[in-house]
């Protein structure tokens, strides 16, 4: 039997605002999103904003919040895209987001080269193994797996669409970590912050980080940011996390 | 006139038990070296270990609480060698430590190749510009700018001296990590352990970093500790670094 298709409607951060339209048989957003839409530096004077693999929408949503640039979504799955363009749709945000079901890897096709002042990506985590034994949904298998876009494509393409100076912002496994930065410097982004993320203080070790990088950046000024905790010892989350659920418009 | 040359005795640790002669004039150990000593893995099967730069010898005594193997230090500065040497002395350690008064780049011409089990390396962090202003002392400058030896000619030292699966343990500079990470790939070591270094909590960025690799290791398994905090908020020593200054042999 199928799984039922049910669509639930959720507020995209801990307080009633924003919503975000889930499907939890096939894709919901997860922390990583929202870690990163928090983390990326905006500056006032950055008019053009695309997110890679943008799934539901949730990091163009969140970001609606930080800037009045245009946001623009890229999602491959059909059914994953129109989550995102109903979740715009039911938020009135038409206007400041537009959602492109196509592939990453095409989308400068459309929509030109050396356009961007930012890219965001929560992209594929794991390698994709053939023979692997991967039991989940395909929608879940493409959102998690390397199948249909790989590191290297997504750096690749942020390049071919970032002006000169422009940021590419990452969140990514701390596994990957080398592979990042050496895929970053082929396509000659210079990585300017890191944060690590760590499920609690007592955490033997970071699972996830945080990346920062200019396109054609100059080599200086690598920062390590202070970490992030996830939860506290009462797997409550912690401040830091509560104050991003919190995050107001024009905060 | 120039500066007296007057030697101190001082406690390697925060107990009086092993002792290290200092020149404050030309050289003291810093914290980097007591960071690193108490950072590396050292193996019970480990028999061979070099700590290349070695100074007065800080961190071969160091290590003498955590390990039985043999340690040799190199220092290419004639009297900081000397000290060294006389501390080993001074400590009754000469057979287990044995320093050299020789250029690191060499040293494999006399120990031979693929022999060691561990290197450890508190390197020059800054790069040496001809035209820059050091006004310091040639001892300190050498130490502390890659005059003499770059972080490239470590690695690939390292990579000479240690046989297949050794450890390579380093601290360096936070501002210099992608060409670490770099020069590590260059040289065939593969990261397993990084922890980053913060002066304190509240800093916004970490300072320092520790990393640890292994010639020809398998490309997995990257970990990226609990970062580590060096004073609290009362500008005292963190629980954590006055452990270390409390480490005693057979711990």
């Amino acid at each position: 039997m199928p799984k039922p298709k049910i669509e639930i409607l959720n507020d995209l951060l801990g307080y009633e605002g924003l919503k975000i339209i889930q499907r939890p048989d096939i894709f919901n957003f997860s922390l990583d999103s929202t870690l990163l839409a928090s983390f990326v530096t905006i500056n006032k004077q950055d008019k053009q904003i695309i997110d890679l693999g943008c799934g539901n929408g949730y990091i163009p949503l969140f970001l609606t919040l930080r800037t009045n640039a245009h946001i623009i979504g890229v999602e491959i799955q059909t059914e994953i895209a129109d989550l995102a363009t109903r979740s715009v749709a039911y938020n009135h945000l038409e206007k400041q987001i537009t959602i492109y079901n196509e592939d990453l890897k095409q989308i400068y096709k459309i929509l030109g080269s050396s356009k961007f002042d930012i890219v965001t990506c929560n992209p594929p985590f794991f390698k994709y193994k053939k023979d692997s034994n991967i039991n989940e949904s395909t929608y879940q298998t493409i959102a998690r797996h390397e199948m249909m876009v790989t590191l290297d494509d997504i750096v690749k393409t942020s390049n071919i669409l970032l002006k000169d100076k422009g940021t590419l912002a990452m969140v990514h496994r701390v596994d990957r970590m080398i592979e990042v930065i050496e895929t970053f410097k082929k396509y000659h982004f210079q990585i300017k912050r890191l944060c690590f993320v760590y499920p609690k203080k007592s955490s033997e070790h970071a699972l996830a980080m945080l990346v920062e990088a200019k396109k054609m950046g100059s080599s200086d000024g690598l920062k390590i940011l202070k970490p992030l905790y996830v939860y506290d010892e009462k797997n409550q989350y912690t401040k830091e996390i509560l104050k991003i659920f919190n995050y107001k418009k024009d905060e």
